[in-house]
């Protein structure tokens, strides 16, 4: 798979979790994977794209900067969302709250492998209620 | 410029900032750049990475993992380090910590343009002692 591809494989894996399509991940998330270095199942990586929809409903993958080299995608992306639970053990308020997320992806066959991702928890911090 | 070459200038700025070469910087950023969307200058930037040796004097950047596309470098920097000074707000204890960075760069003309960074706060805060 050259870059292109592996590029347009991965918008269309936004797409799917922007879609709420997580049955269809089987073809973009290998059977068993790393999340910054714990070994989780894509089954386990479905719930927890599943519970992230109901902390946050109107969740949205954005991309902002998007690296492609090799079997590697690197992504800075951009939410704008309202959180209705507890997002990262902060309470929502009912604002809208924007931060961003840096991830590094290794791909392997056309599927994720490995996800090493960095959220920015201050600016969460900062846009929500302190924990009760 | 292509993608090698940037790897290259990349992987060389890396050992400015590693052997302490900061006036050396020129060739490397901008006068101008933004800095997480907030606009700084060179001077300003050289002098936050010599503040940050002031902080942690064994401060050295290891690459983790590099993907370079265009005039886009994304890169998962690891570090080893002691700080000696108060770090992101947490007291030293005189341990050594570890923490990961994912940092975008923006090249022109084979100099940095923008940096958007994110730091693994969480690690670093459970390494180091609470604010006094």
């Amino acid at each position: 798979m050259d870059e292109a591809d592996l590029e347009a494989t991965y918008r269309a894996y936004l797409e799917v979790l922007n879609d709420r399509r997580f049955d269809e991940l089987t073809a973009y998330v290998h059977d068993d994977i790393t999340y910054n270095d714990e070994p989780i199942t894509r089954s386990q990586y479905q719930r927890n794209r599943a519970d992230e929809v109901d902390t946050i409903p109107d969740l949205a993958f954005q991309i902002g900067t998007l690296v492609v080299q090799g079997n590697h995608v690197a992504c800075r992306l951009w939410f704008e969302c309202t959180p209705v639970r507890a997002f990262l053990g902060f309470e929502p308020t009912g604002a809208t709250i924007s931060f961003a997320e840096h991830v590094f992806y290794e791909f392997d066959g056309g599927r994720i492998k490995q996800v090493r991702s960095l959220l920015d928890r201050a600016a969460v911090a900062s846009q929500l209620a302190q924990p009760r």
